[in-house]
């Protein structure tokens, strides 16, 4: 028997688009002599739906999707997600299920036991566990049915769940397992996929097919990264990352395999967040159908960042960048952005920001009298610039990309309505020590100071007033960033910082910065998220709590 | 046995001042001549506490509390809310629970089972539902404890779990049950409320003893109004609501009792979100450690209903009303807004735009040669005017208050950095028609025209081209707000709307405006929820997603 697993890029809600999707991969499978294709998790109305799934009619529409994907099933079985009505009057109204469609019917539906809810998953909002566990046979072979988070609890020190799918069928003897995921990117999570894949397999003795989509919905990115492995654990393919792909395989040889070498790319951290990001920019313009981007380029290194990503997503050509310099800017930082965007090749513009700068002094003299320029007037500067961007913006259709990284955002080291702007944040899961060293493989990777060497050896500034610094107000980057990823990504809290080593007063310091600009955070932009705990959906804390504050 | 119930209100994360505050109600009721005292859910560490509870030490912390509280158990039952660490390694990590404390030690822990995960409510993020249900003794009294939710699957026509812990304890015949709850605030929630209690009542014929708690979390509003009923299911008491309140009462005369009349109280809407808007602006402002509040005043209705509530709910010398006319308002817009704050006594300031915005046209005229007059240059005027009072904010320490309204945050009727900023969205859950209703009922509780009569008489207008008016690019707005609630509170989809009778066109429109600026909410201030669902943290929904748009 052929299995093929189709990983692609639905675009959540657009039904028409995505049965489109579907029919394409059920043909390639068919051309490439499949027996059964295999789609990822509700791959018919996208992943995650979040509360559309509250609507009646997103159901119907999800199964009008199911009766099209039927008519096309006649020489073909198709494996595919979608939300089901839970016909109980007791629990969750819907279950997220995998349906098996064969010979133009339904032939099986297996409903999702173990529903994330953690970090940016909700699926406990909207679905009812399964409470059964099945198989079903097809062509002679017993087939277990799971959906993503079904087998991460195998293989696991800290289990999240009481109970084990698998477990379950196990005494039905399947042959093969399919695993239909949408399983959100991390620069960590290649791995613990294969980990987890590996551990299913040396418990359960069968081979598995697990297919993930790929694709950006908002800050959520999907890198596909599909893998096949047989019942020897030996991963025999692994599809490739952040591009769509349909792949068909022989069942046979998986089953009294013997242990091979893995087939599995390598996975540097770098190389993943580039891709990752440029995925993100490109599928967030192509689903709310723009094309361009504007952002502010200061000299400084993360809008400078943001600007050879956003260029490498979306051409130059559909990339302005503005630079809008204060009184305080230094000649270099002018120079250095002009450098950049001649190497590039993008649209430009200068705005000098110092006339309406003093037109909202002016404005304020009888307020401000007797009071001294400080953090309102930096403040003040970085929101001319929003204005203008948004300007420039509403007037010729880009959306604002926005460039504060993570370290920032987290400490709240920025303006909001100023720096803070921007209809996606590029680089907000990225930690200022990364945006230094991704910095440095894009430049790498194009073979060409993309990025000005300048840019990303000089020390980091705001220029907001004169001869500031980041390093006045912050602690260094590097210390800062350990700190951070801490007590962000591991949350450790402050006797277990202390305890690793870390100075109490910059612990302290840290994290209650971190802790009371949480009402800043609340404002920006979608994030994309690139690490296993990101700034935004995943995130949640209160806003009036005063705990470490 | 005489049981009291304290309805308080705590911090999120600020052990000590709930420490002291619980102890403070212990000594109320044991100066009441309590057996017990009540508490409500989670009240050591305050409800939400959200992902604080990722953190041990946030865990240990609250641990700390229930020992301090054990100290002061000698001659005084304490029940109380606190999280629980699972001991088994299969499942989440920790439990919601219910203290039972007596003679200075932890006599009983009861875990919920139900766990809302809905709208605003995520606790399966974090706990794992209790498997086991016993009650406990006390007194000669059989107790059964339970938490929020637990009690809420029973008189329900569409039950979202399939077990009731009560009915796992009646076997074991409770005298009586005590509820422990953090139950979120919306105008149609007290009735709720009563109704599940009676339901609870009538199913297990036990008295009970309702606990809530009272304030505001920045988003979430909780009003008190914790409840005793007799096994006849008549309300024996329904505390204030809004405040705190601590209350004692004997449990005997609740057993075996006769129906009388209920002592509850009057319940109209309008009261009730305005004691809602107040609590949450005044507690918003209290737990963040800030005492004063500006906002922009245009001359509308929208600023003109949250200044009064603002002066209602800090007093006037606290607020700073700024008039921020442009080249478009009127003079009736001015001397309204002037009217006002001569009426309220606050202090205000009037600063004209016009020169700012020709410093940023003169600034762009290289960008915008050619072009017209469009929605650019009405979102710049918006922008300039959240700069003057975020500038004003920074420099003498105010919270910005944000005065868009309900059906302009559906609609995406409002410009982001501008009229959409602010550190609180007072209306935001207030549709435009409530918002006339609101007003009038202001001026109707102060017997005074606090908000003049031409605002609420005039046609809104945004006042940021010519003649504009609302109605030039909205539908009016009773026809609108009946659309939206449909939409938004009911989650009807097109085809049930245009069944219900409402116009195609209008329908269509509205949700596809509706669903395109869900990435406007996504950066918009937390909205005070008063509602059964809000924009916010209670509805959830992709920014790329392609549905009904």
């Amino acid at each position: 028997m052929r299995i093929a697993i189709a990983q692609q890029n639905y675009h959540i809600g657009n039904f028409d688009a995505n049965l489109a999707k579907l029919l394409q991969g059920v043909t390639q499978a068919r051309e490439q002599g499949a027996d059964i294709v295999v789609f990822s998790e509700l791959s018919v109305c996208g992943y995650p739906p979040r509360d559309f799934l509250e609507f009646r009619d997103f159901i119907r529409r999800s199964q009008e999707v199911i009766a099209a994907l039927c008519a096309a099933s006649s020489d073909i079985a198709i494996v595919v997600g979608a939300p089901t009505v839970n016909p109980d009057i007791e629990g969750k109204d819907l279950f997220n299920s995998a349906y098996f469609i064969a010979e133009g019917a339904v032939q099986h539906i297996a409903h999702k036991a173990l529903l994330p809810t953690y970090d940016v998953l909700d699926e406990y909002r909207y679905f009812e566990p399964a409470k059964s566990f099945h198989t079903l046979t097809y062509k002679g072979y017993r087939i277990a049915l799971t959906i993503c988070e079904d087998i991460w609890n195998v293989g696991n020190e800290n289990p999240l769940y009481t109970i084990c799918p698998m477990d379950e069928m196990m005494s039905e003897q399947p042959q093969v397992m399919l695993n239909l995921s949408a399983s959100p990117f991390s620069y960590t999570h290649a791995q613990a996929r294969i980990d987890t894949l590996r551990a299913n397999v040396e418990r359960y003795r069968v081979p598995i097919f697990y297919v993930n989509c790929v694709g950006a919905q908002t800050e959520l990115l999907f890198d596909g990264g599909s893998l096949v492995m047989n019942d020897s654990s030996t991963v025999i393919a692994e599809l490739p990352y952040f591009v769509e792909a349909v792949q068909t395989f022989d069942l046979e040889p998986l089953i009294g395999s013997s242990p091979t070498d893995d087939c599995v790319r390598d996975k540097e951290k770098m190389p993943l967040i580039y891709e990752a990001l440029t995925m993100g920019i490109r599928d967030y313009f192509a689903k709310l159908n723009f094309r361009q981007a504007i952002l502010g380029l200061s000299g400084g290194i993360d809008s400078a960042l943001v600007l050879a990503l956003a260029c490498d997503a979306l051409g130059a050509d559909n990339v302005r960048a503005v630079l809008m310099p204060s009184q305080f800017s230094s000649d270099h930082s002018v120079n250095d952005a002009m450098r950049m965007v001649h190497t590039l090749g993008c649209q430009h513009d200068i705005i000098a920001i110092k006339p309406i700068f003093e037109s909202f002094t002016t404005a304020l003299e009888p307020q401000f009298a007797g009071t001294t320029f400080n953090i309102t007037e930096e403040n003040l500067q970085a929101r001319i610039r929003a204005n203008l961007l948004m300007a420039l913006s509403n007037k010729f259709g880009y959306i604002l990309l926005n460039t504060s990284n993570k370290s920032e955002a987290a400490v709240g080291y920025g303006t909001l309505y100023g720096d803070m702007a921007g209809g996606l944040s590029v680089i907000g899961d990225v930690y200022k020590t990364e945006v230094y060293a991704l910095s440095r493989y894009v430049n790498q990777r194009h073979g060409q100071e993309i990025i000005p060497e300048n840019i990303i050896t000089k020390a980091p500034s705001a220029e907001l007033r004169p001869n500031q610094k980041d390093s006045d107000s912050l602690p260094e980057y590097d210390q800062l960033d350990r700190v951070l990823y801490q007590y962000i990504e591991c949350r450790k809290g402050p006797n277990s910082l202390i305890e690793m080593g870390f100075d109490r007063a910059l612990v302290e310091k840290t994290l209650r910065l971190v802790n009371i600009n949480e009402y800043k955070r609340h404002q920006t932009p979608p994030i994309l998220r690139i690490s296993p705990k990101a700034f935004g959906s995943g995130r949640r804390l209160p806003i009036v709590g005063k705990y470490l504050s």
